[in-house]
């Protein structure tokens, strides 16, 4: 459980840092994983996934995610290959971010293998969080 | 792969439908199972989320699917006891639903687990697709 939080949260400091190659370490490297931008089409495979990252820490000067409500579940629980990562993300940032959305709240599911001792995401999925008042 | 395509299919023909039973028998029923809404917060727990697409189920007239894009992801590969289904969601209903949005696309991360021959949602993450034209 605190590997996968650990690498989950290693997810964020590489965006708020800009780390390109902590990012890149951070994924499995294969055609299939997936990522979902909040409000944007999904994109498939490590190299156009990491490109969106790069893409988003450039356009960035400043940007800052405090978790809530992360709730993680750990499959199948007898011995456990995937994680699957669930929390609310609150962004503090200078804008221009695609991660950045009313208000600066969203939610991520994240999908996490394990490969050895390590956890790499293989997919993530992040929305806006809507607040109904705003609707 | 077939048996996950189909019970990722049988899940919106439940919701097509207004199958309550059918929707239930989709998912493993355990107190850390996901799902997110289009732009709401995530719900925890088969009993919330059953819930869930139960009203919006009694407040849709007609809602139909078209699903493009789907890719199917299994792990492990030799011995797969997950699966992540991602897919654009074309939506057709008769409004009120919160699944529809922006004329009526969104995007969808499913993630099955297999029990025995059976395949079963264990999260579910939706957000709508955006054009950027309307940005």
């Amino acid at each position: 459980m605190s590997d996968v939080l650990a690498a989950h949260r290693a997810f964020y400091d590489a965006v708020e840092t800009g780390d390109v190659d902590l990012m890149a370490a951070l994924w499995v490297d294969d055609a299939g994983t997936t990522c979902v931008h909040p409000g944007a089409p999904p994109l498939k495979g490590t190299a156009p996934i990491l490109r969106s990252w790069t893409v988003l820490m450039a356009g960035v000067g400043y940007i800052q995610f405090f978790l809530t409500d992360v709730e993680v579940s750990l499959l199948p629980a007898n011995d456990p290959t995937t994680a699957i990562v669930v929390c609310t993300e609150n962004i503090l940032s200078d804008g221009g971010s695609v991660e950045s959305f009313n208000g600066g709240r969203a939610v991520a599911t994240s999908i996490l293998v394990r490969d050895g001792a390590r956890w790499r995401f293989w997919a993530r999925h992040a929305s806006p969080l809507i607040d109904p008042e705003d609707v």
